[in-house]
């Protein structure tokens, strides 16, 4: 948790970026979310922009910023006897609300009333589109609009509103992309906690070992030092399946093991690293051809992530980056600068180069990738791979940002662009006959956009270079 | 996951348990929960009643059983390219079925439809109270029924149902609360995981070492070999807070810890422990009178636990065995016989003597506790500690439950007591005042009713024994 003037200025500077609006915006806060029953639930998290605004990092508070009058106030219940029994004492909601700088603080139920009372008089109710079922269910029943209606974007000052606020999303996504020096401070010890997670992971890395036994000792390190998990951890010898989640099988020599894991610090900010480990502890010729090309990207997307230029740029150059490898390989043939537009590169990697982060691990998906990823002059790219792109923009300094080329093949994919023609004779099928158990290769570090060029975040950089990668294995 | 049989043969057993009502039964899977966005979910957990009668293991699945014809339906969606490059290959809806014992599956559109069906002509739609908000809402707007009724449990046979089906929810409960031999298997499975996870702890317990890190480290065991924790671990120095989720203190000699954790295995069976440690790794006399005492009401309690007898009256004798070693003490003063029904044992323990446990750590707790835990000629005591019990049933072979007697010294609420004269003069509070800073000790296995008697779960025992406990911690 920050100083109390970090949040109140917050609020301060989204009143100026609201200034046009009328209304109130109100920000409903997580609750307990039930894990197979109420009562047992999953560990709390607390909605990102309440966090971001109001601080509090309980369930059950909310809070309404009036964008009319300036005021605020934050809601939430004072704990009784029964509650002593079973939390132990807590602090009042008036002493949390003075600690984010909020003077006025009052009793949840009223939070419904103040709602309701701008609904009654036809104020508009400017709400960010919620990622909670809950949360959804109680802005619908707050402000009568249809349950389905509720997370739709749109703009307010067209129709007064019977939907999620464009004007607060846009105003939201302005502020949280461009990090403050507190919340930097913050990613790099989620970078450093990644560091010793994916440290455990190498380690755990031997012919024999479950998955699940590396996952479990990976995670434990999170949940030691940090909140946990960023995301559900993907470790998988079946590295081309993108968001592998099943562990169940045994580490086996020959294979590659792609982890993605990353940590959550116990102040909400998210690390996201990606490495591939070759299982036996060395690569195979064809293994470290396509590993070494994966690290060349990743190292010239780097090169390229400066303020100015834009992150598809950087995307599309990677790509380009990919493309030329890849025809060295054998694997495509003909005019780089022809199959380029033509997305071929979206047959090995059907993903973007990479996402923000912040105190999301995909910074503020839910207030919609377009929204916070793209400009209003950029539009994406219809094709797979290039079109997946979630971050976009014209890179800005505070900005932090995921660069993660990977190379996968993946049988199903193959087999329907040699069915559907859709590679127009670029992709040398026959060498990639060969390929259908390689797996799939991704490596990623987590970028932080700086007034001269870029810097990887974390105080260490995970091992990458695939000589390097030998020699730690042989010595672990 | 078990065979097909033990599936299809509890589905069959529902039926004939559901052989007075009419309509049709429907059960809604668990979707994906999102953590901080949608698509960044926590991990999966699938609803213990779709489980237990339908097996399917993952996100967006749904079920209805016709209590008239007898016909059953799966409903669940085939994966597409784009869900094979993110998530791999997966078996089909139909094979799913077949290894639940179910023929039929159609496309989870199908399940609205079919609920729309019934509804439209009128016939009963039997469902549980869902635990989840979105289950609640879709089972809302299947059916048309208030948000705020579906959790509402009622005779259906009454008024035709708008509301959870209290003839559904009994018969579940007949059937969950007596575990088959399989699942006696799978949760000594969980027991020998809590085993690890508790030991982890035992040797973390060193004064200057962060709370938090030895819960990250405990929880870790339960992800490398299990599922997760079946519950957030409570772990606390302050163990008077009967559920203690802050784990920022070092740990520091002469205090005690309460560590109350529980590993649920990959096939989603709950074990449940707790164990209380001295800091230092010696109790102090005042703590040893307590710690002993605890652990002889633990002892007792097991003693009396057999087919045949209530677990009310195994609570009611724990709580004088409580009172009489309180009294040994000089903290209450006067006679156990008169003391004991005024509830004074609860100001020393507020809550339950155990509770059932299975696939929930408190099991089918959504299901209603009272339903659960309560025949239908038995009340609750309205007393708190006394009250608080959530199994008081008559024992039967196959129930499982928690023997977990605890004392604690709760300032907030001793206070009260003095203040309002709740001890009726039982309580010395002259003596007592020399334990505020206490916290609190509990002692918890898990229980198996059998045939001739009961068996603690797992294959092997926590130690319990303060000497043990005192020449462990010597030792590692």
């Amino acid at each position: 948790m920050f100083e109390a003037n970090v949040y109140s200025g917050r609020r301060k500077r989204l009143l100026q970026k609201m200034a046009q609006a009328q209304g109130i915006a109100v920000f409903v806060g997580n609750v307990d979310a039930a894990m197979n029953y109420r009562g047992n639930d999953y560990k709390f998290r607390q909605d990102s922009n309440f966090l971001y605004y109001w601080g509090v990092d309980e369930p059950w508070f909310a809070a309404v910023l009036d964008l009319d009058s300036g005021e605020e106030c934050l809601y939430g219940n004072d704990v009784d006897i029964d509650d002593i029994i079973w939390m132990g004492p807590q602090p009042s909601v008036a002493s949390k609300g003075e600690a984010v700088g909020c003077a006025r603080t009052l009793p949840l139920a009223e939070f419904d009333k103040a709602v309701a009372q701008a609904v009654s008089q036809g104020r508009p109710v400017h709400f960010l589109p919620p990622a909670r079922y809950y949360n959804q269910s109680k802005l619908a029943e707050l402000t009568g609009i249809p349950y389905d209606q509720v997370r739709k974007v749109a703009p307010m000052a067209a129709d007064g509103g019977r939907h999620a606020s464009e004007e607060l999303v846009k105003a939201v996504v302005s502020m949280r992309l461009v990090k403050e020096a507190c919340e930097i401070e913050e990613i790099d010890k989620a970078c450093d906690l990644g560091y010793l997670m994916h440290t455990e992971a190498r380690r755990g890395c031997k012919p024999g070992v479950l998955e699940q036994e590396i996952v479990g000792r990976m995670e434990g390190v999170t949940l030691s030092k940090g909140w946990g998990v960023s995301f559900t951890t993907i470790l998988s010898q079946n590295g081309e399946t993108l968001h592998n989640h099943s562990h169940h099988q045994i580490i086996t020599p020959g294979r590659l093991l792609v982890v993605d894991a990353g940590a959550e610090s116990n102040t909400h900010y998210a690390s996201d690293f990606t490495r591939t480990y070759p299982c036996s502890g060395k690569f195979t010729t064809r293994q470290r051809e396509i590993y070494d090309l994966v690290e060349s990207a990743n190292e010239y997307a780097y090169s390229l992530t400066r303020p100015g230029t834009t992150y598809w740029d950087v995307h599309y150059a990677t790509a380009r980056h990919l493309l030329e490898g890849l025809k060295a390989l054998d694997l495509v043939r003909g005019d780089v600068d022809e199959m380029l537009p033509l997305g071929i590169s979206g047959l090995f990697m059907p993903h973007g180069l990479g996402h923000n982060m912040g105190m999301d691990v995909h910074d503020m998906e839910d207030l919609g990738e377009n929204y916070v990823g793209y400009a209003e002059d950029q539009k994406r790219h219809p094709l797979l791979g290039l079109g997946n792109l979630r971050m976009a923009r014209r890179l800005e300094p505070g900005h932090v940002i995921t660069d993660e080329p990977g190379i996968y093949f993946i049988p199903a994919l193959i087999e329907q662009w040699k069915r559907e023609g859709t590679d127009k004779g670029f992709v040398n099928y026959e060498k990639l006959a060969g390929y259908y158990d390689f797996g799939g290769i991704r490596l990623e570090d987590d970028i932080l956009v700086t007034p001269d060029g870029a810097r990887r975040l974390g105080s260490q950089r995970l091992p990458i270079r695939s000589a390097d990668i030998e020699d730690i294995m042989a010595k672990e």
